[in-house]
């Protein structure tokens, strides 16, 4: 199914994250077809909103019926562009980074971790999950043989620019950044900064406004 | 400052987050003022943005000079609730539960990870960064001794439910949920999920639809 549109905005791919997990989570108990209503309750969000996001790659379910879980995963798939593997790359093997390299979950949701770098002569030559950590100085001949399009930032604040140029003059133009430090990069690179405290401070600003009952038997010291 | 709102949209949310780190590494760097148009510029978006996301709170900053770094800092964290410590409870000592209790940024943004559980009778006495790993059924004693507010799920999504319930047991009403599995609370329970993928997704969408010129050396297989 060809994607019907450029642009998706931000908010619709977050939501078809969260239907992918969704429907991943049916088809693993072998439910075959799920209504819209039925989707959207499991998803937290209404119906109309599931609809409207799907219309944005031409899929509309079928009247009466609902929509097909192993049809919905595949177009979302083909739209997302995750109906392959993504081979990426990891930079910094510090806590975080080896908790990714250790993560099991990339190759369902298409992506792999082909290579891992760190600039500390302490840890070049371990192996973790099967990737020997290799010298960023040795990033370009192995992004090209590796065929590596996506680069992981992992580093401490005080190194992630470097690791950006790293990536950069590897020909990386897609970079995915957990460090807390912002990156400068040309224009033609596409990094993507992960960050969950926006979630805590969410929570914490429903906390702090009234917005949500206080436990009674806490005192806010 | 008091917050001038009691909603404040997401997105306004997670820029917010953006704004506290470049503030955090301007002053760091001892700068005392920030203009708009440099503290646009450093967090990726245009003054203008800055200027209408502050309002919510009643921050304008001074005509002709720009920001106090500090204050403004300090103006956020208040109306993020952030300007204390927030006591949060973990569970699931998998890889990623590992790598968030050692994770050292938590206090500076507000946050302190003071207790850790896990039903793995092999992990249970185990500490981390200063903390025993603790059997949930002990959670609701050690929630109300330790006053925790916010629960985090690390867990397998196999067990992410019977955690939230356990959560939830506690009179525990915040939870940020990092386990792709979707959870069923109680309305007065307020669930943030975190999931990176959405972000890989976005650089997969932009690769995919051809918005971003490819490597030409890479082949699409």
């Amino acid at each position: 199914m060809p994607v019907k549109s450029k642009h998706i905005p931000r908010a619709t791919i977050q939501r078809l994250a969260v239907y992918l997990q969704v429907l991943e989570a049916l088809k693993s108990e072998e439910t075959e077809v799920v209504s819209s209503e039925a989707l959207a309750r499991a998803c937290d969000v209404n119906p109309s909103q599931i609809r409207k996001d799907l219309a944005y790659f031409g899929e509309f379910g079928v009247r009466g019926v609902g929509y097909y879980v192993s049809k919905l995963i595949h177009s979302i798939k083909v739209s997302l562009g995750t109906d392959r593997i993504w081979r990426t790359a990891l930079i910094g093997v510090g806590n975080l980074g080896r908790s990714l390299l250790r993560y099991q979950g990339f190759p369902k949701r298409g992506f792999q971790i082909v290579a891992a770098f760190d600039c500390d002569p302490f840890k070049i030559g371990e192996t973790i999950s099967g990737l020997e950590v290799m010298c960023p100085r040795r990033m370009k001949e192995n992004v090209k043989d590796l065929r590596i399009e996506i680069g992981i930032i992992t580093t401490p604040t005080d190194r992630t620019q470097r690791a950006a140029n790293y990536l950069v003059e590897s020909n990386i133009h897609c970079i995915l950044n957990f460090s807390a430090a912002r990156i400068h990069v040309p224009d033609h690179v596409f990094v993507e900064y992960v960050d969950f405290f926006h979630h805590l401070y969410a929570l914490t600003f429903k906390l702090n406004t009234g917005a949500m009952q206080r436990p009674a038997t806490f005192s806010k010291n």
